[in-house]
């Protein structure tokens, strides 16, 4: 029946997407916009200019063109590690025993590990557009570093990492691939910002956070002379570039005929999350199709199923705009256990506001789950998964097994972001058993949801 | 001109090799037979059969039949991670405004992070088919013990891999990978096999060898019922498995048209060498085509550049049989500062036999100018490479420079065997400028060649 769907599909050059996808324009609610932090006004172009490149800024506010061009340039680029394959999970379905069919979207085939080369890029290309010199950004785990370093070493910018602390020593192997593309990496908090200065002051031997290095590196930017500052995940611009991967997808899986029941991917800022399912949801938002798109978010940072939709602070620092979106405060840091990536407190303005009307729904998983389903994953598919990406590894697998009751033949794609080379710690304490799970109590979370800032 | 050919070329699955080429059918002179150690008389099957698996033995001997069919089962395994990709390098083009045109086939896209894997399903579905409960091995940088614990948690089959002290202990991530597949990896020389145990109390502190981890995973083969032994290089029926490489990258040039002038691999047993130039050397050795081909060795470990023509030990404990080719003598051991594989005295007897055939040439490079040559690939083409396979890239940029003095528009083909992620302790000393290079001295050579068994 399905004789001529190859194991992986790699679409053909002239087949891969020319222009990303805007979901705001199909969305009747649209996200609600950032608000300046001061005056609690939405930020004007003008005032984002201070911290953003222009395009970008355009990308952001642009509520309405439904398809933006991708640049020349940066189809050239994407040329080198795309297309990502779409690979159908044959080894798994028979591990399984399963009459569903898995399919997965693999963007961990290059040196980034992970799906944030797509939008890196382009933000390296405005960048380099508008005559910077560089940029600054932030790192948690360390994927969205390396990618904004390669990016960088391609267009020739220099580029700035802020990596948090615990990162920065857990990972050595990662600051090391960021230093070979030429990035100059620090550990967040450092004594090179103020906001670094007064955050180990106040919290002495703190190990760090997303949100305080998203300070640092706004700091930073403001501080030199042509920098700007790029951010990896939650932003509408970043969604809007990691579309190449819901686009990528669809037309692989149209190529073949293929109608996908389930869609699921893990979910932190939201950038994979909403680039992979973004094209599915702008169906469902045109009335043309029917999906089930299934979140998948770590049971020690649950913004989604454990979260406030409100406007909140993106970073520690409170120097950023405050969003709209699903978040358990900007003072929330999940156990210093909990391994791998999707860390940070809240969500993509554009996902918050799609899963608060109701296009997809949400699931957390406890992280010893996520890594048996990483581990039987990686000896039947051959891919040593990342631990975020095998959040919706993790979910895929429950959805496959209840076919298997149901006698169901559902067709369940996910999304692989990336691949673990760099985790390899998180997997020994799984592999010795001193992996534990981690969910925050009702009144942690009731605390850092009480110091939500008072917008309306 | 060359509008048509895409930046990387997929083959399409109906495109794949079905059979691997044997280049010993087309050579005048066969590479020399294997001896037994005892009566250096040419080791009969059965005498192999003590060691290795049936199938693989009769592979090993088979001088004569050109193409051997890939069975079913392992051409499903391939499809998990093949076709790699051969990619057109446009950006190092431009990076060294040369007219040369290049082109890498590129076999680092799966968890081993190298061409390993080709071989390693192959001798783990023997194993599997003559129903064994598992295998024994050894492993230096680590890929391909990890390959063959992807390939026997693919397959159900016990894996114990003996790895290089030195790397056991530089490069714990490697082997927490291969626990991950469930493979069980001892530190050798280890105190779990008598000929370890010798060599401890020999040389107390060393930090072992590969010929040293090969005699300890031979002599558990044969205290262990139900268990054969396996070996990644140097032996004919790796360089067999490995052809797939060069099939695959003849396939898809011929695709295109495309006539390679020179092909670069680099060169420690020769696996990925042999596997990447045999379907093009065949073509020599049938006097249909010319090329040039360039094995690329580490000048820390010269075996074809400053090694001898000669029957030694493969292995340090000198329990394994003896093999024609050439070699540094079984008790060399590059210096500790030498970095990534690469490491082994000797050299695969194909391989050695169609070097002193002049059918190929051989180079060595100096280590602080492979890291140069791989952090400039890397930062134009994305890729991160391994050490080992940025030997090959060392040359190819040279070529590349040399047309770009004579204005000649070469096509250069090279293999890109794999990744470094494993590798950034390498990386952060050349980053660090702290890499050096380490060349044996004549006196060295001349001390471990005087060594060498007297056979004829």
């Amino acid at each position: 029946m399905e004789k001529n769907i190859p194991y992986k599909i790699y679409l053909e050059e002239n087949e891969m997407p020319k222009q990303w996808y805007n979901v705001r324009a199909d969305m009747k609610n649209k996200p609600a916009p950032l608000l300046n932090p001061g005056t609690l006004q939405p930020m004007t172009a003008e005032e984002l200019a201070g911290v953003f490149c222009d395009e970008l800024i355009a990308q952001e506010l642009d509520n309405d063109t439904p398809y933006i061009a991708i640049p020349e340039e940066i189809l050239g680029f994407y040329k080198m590690y795309r297309p990502s394959p779409l690979v159908r999970a044959y080894c798994l379905e028979e591990k399984l025993q399963t009459p569903a069919k898995i399919y997965y979207k693999f963007e961990g085939n290059n040196t980034s590990g992970s799906h944030k080369l797509n939008s890196a890029i382009a933000q390296a290309y405005y960048a380099k557009k508008q005559g910077l010199k560089g940029v600054t950004t932030e790192t948690g785990a360390g994927q969205w570093g390396t990618a904004l370093s390669m990016a960088c070493a391609y267009l020739g910018l220099d580029c700035r990492v802020y990596m948090v602390k615990v990162s920065y020593e857990q990972k050595p192997f990662r600051r090391e691939v960021m230093r070979t593309y030429g990035a100059t990496v620090t550990p967040s908090p450092s004594d090179t910002t103020e906001v670094g200065r007064k955050i180990l002051a106040e919290h002495p031997g703190t190990t760090g956070s997303l949100g305080c290095a998203i300070s640092e590196a706004v700091e930073a930017e403001q501080k030199l002379d042509g920098y700007k500052y790029v951010l990896g995940s939650v932003l509408n611009q970043v969604l809007l570039h990691q579309t190449v991967i819901g686009l990528e997808t669809k037309a692989a899986l149209d190529k073949y005929g293929i109608k996908p029941d389930v869609i699921i991917g893990c979910a932190g800022g939201g950038s994979n999350l909403g680039g992979l399912v973004s094209p599915f949801i702008g169906e469902m938002l045109r009335g043309e199709n029917k999906y089930q798109i299934i979140a998948v978010e770590p049971a020690s940072c649950p913004s989604f199923t454990r979260g406030k939709f409100a406007y909140d602070f993106c970073d520690t620092g409170k120097v950023c705009p405050l969003a709209k979106m699903y978040t358990l405060g900007s003072n929330f840091i999940p156990s210093a256990n909990h391994a791998g990536g999707l860390r940070y407190h809240g969500m993509s303005p554009i996902l918050s506001q799609l899963y608060h009307d109701g296009y997809m729904e949400a699931r957390s998983v406890e992280q010893t789950a996520v890594f048996e389903a990483a581990t039987q994953f990686a000896r039947v598919e051959g891919i040593l998964p990342a631990p975020e990406s095998s959040h919706a590894i993790r979910v895929a697998i429950d959805e496959a097994l209840k076919c298997k009751e149901t006698g169901e033949e559902k067709t369940i794609v996910f999304g692989l972001t990336g691949t673990g080379y760099f985790d390899m710690v998180a997997y020994e304490k799984y592999n010795n058993g001193e992996m534990g799970d981690y969910i925050p109590t009702d009144e942690e979370l009731a605390k850092s949801l009480a110091e939500l800032p008072v917008v309306e």
